[in-house]
């Protein structure tokens, strides 16, 4: 891993900027972390664009780190500043075209949307996490907080060092996802947007029960997909405290 | 108010039984409660049957006293020692029998079940608040927190000093009192036991979504009606501390 940039966010925190291999990232940890004194690490999942969504994301590392934790992510592949592949492209393109036609996205496009995108994204997370661990700051456990929701049951299901996640719920999930929903056993808190314009809230709801895990808890707050309150900050921040001491 | 026994628990609780009319309750203030330090208060809702109920109560109380709160609990009509009226018995005995066959029930039944009770428990909560809120050491705004969730709607709509309540979803709610719920206007935070083997989950989903505020919040966990995990007292405080502050 190349650190590319480092500064020092209101003496609090150390932001470092990264690239592994083809994928960029950042770190945030507490100033506080060091060798002798390593915090547990949180995984902050987004929907892709790390430029646009730097703000946001920042947002919640400060809560995070501020709690004790380290934070990481990275850019999804093809998105921002990462080489665009062709079906993807074509894929949102269709995605674009069917929302504009107030038509319905059928399971064929959200296939195409998001499978090879956990396909390709999870062996990245799980090889920024390698060097993550291996830094003398940063211990295990590690959580995984946001969306996309397909890689967050991915990660889940086959990343054993994941031990709690934090899913924001989408409702672009593919058949073959919500089908390994029952193998992920660890303790989950799931973000429900009620009136999310973008998210089918039975679907939601079907796969919150399809989780194999009975450690689960489901908070629904009105508002649309952008509106989670502030407090569901915090209220992670606990969730994780008490999975990840 | 009359107060028919007082006794310190731990050094940091008061606990007094009272009696108010033919209404018998239990209040519980913090020792650093005073005149010139006085505590809101939150209303222990239950299902009737102190004697039962008392060590579930007190360890809600409890925690709600160490985050600075005054409670208070009342014995439902109907309930405890309080008289029987044959009519609530001949609804209880029904409903008994109706589930013994395996039957649905329907809302007739529930009707007679709850709506007499919501009429003749509401006043009595409103009085004993009238009386609760003359105290020195007690302030307002008031919580409610609890079940019965048809007594908790009724009291959200006709008492205004009611500023935020926590209702644990139950099934058994009237046609009547589900109509009532679009007039609740106070922040919620409604939380459902997702396998509640006496709650009918999509009915608790329906009475949440029929909730007329915007600052509502639903909090799903597994297993049954009498497994919230403890971490939602704690929660519940926190929801409390942003509107009873």
């Amino acid at each position: 891993m190349q650190c590319t940039s480092e500064q020092h966010l209101d003496g609090d925190i150390l932001e470092r900027r990264f690239v592994l291999g083809e994928i960029p990232g950042i770190l945030w940890t507490p100033a506080s972390a060091s060798a002798s004194s390593p915090v547990p690490l949180i995984l902050l999942g987004h929907p892709g664009g790390l430029p646009r969504m730097h703000p946001r994301l920042l947002e919640r590392a400060r809560r995070s780190t501020a709690a004790g934790y380290a934070c990481a992510t990275i850019e999804l592949p093809g998105s921002g500043d990462r080489p665009r592949s062709a079906a993807a492209e074509q894929a949102r393109t269709d995605l674009h075209r069917t929302l504009a036609a107030g038509q319905r996205i059928d399971g064929e496009l959200i296939d195409r949307l998001v499978l090879p995108l956990v396909d390709a994204a999870v062996p990245e997370w799980r090889a920024v996490l390698d060097d993550l661990l291996g830094r003398p700051e940063i211990d295990g456990p590690v959580g995984y907080a946001g969306g996309i929701i397909s890689i967050g049951i991915r990660l889940a299901v086959v990343e054993p060092r994941i031990a709690a996640a934090v899913l924001f719920a989408g409702s672009y999930v593919p058949r073959s996802l919500f089908e390994e929903a029952p193998r992920v056993r660890i303790p989950l808190l799931v973000l429900l947007q009620w009136d999310d314009e973008d998210n089918d809230r039975q679907m939601a709801l079907d796969l919150f029960d399809a989780f194999g895990t009975t450690e689960k808890t489901l908070h629904a707050n009105m508002g649309g997909h952008t509106r989670v309150p502030a407090f569901e900050g915090e209220d992670g921040n606990r969730f994780f405290a008490r999975h990840l001491r």
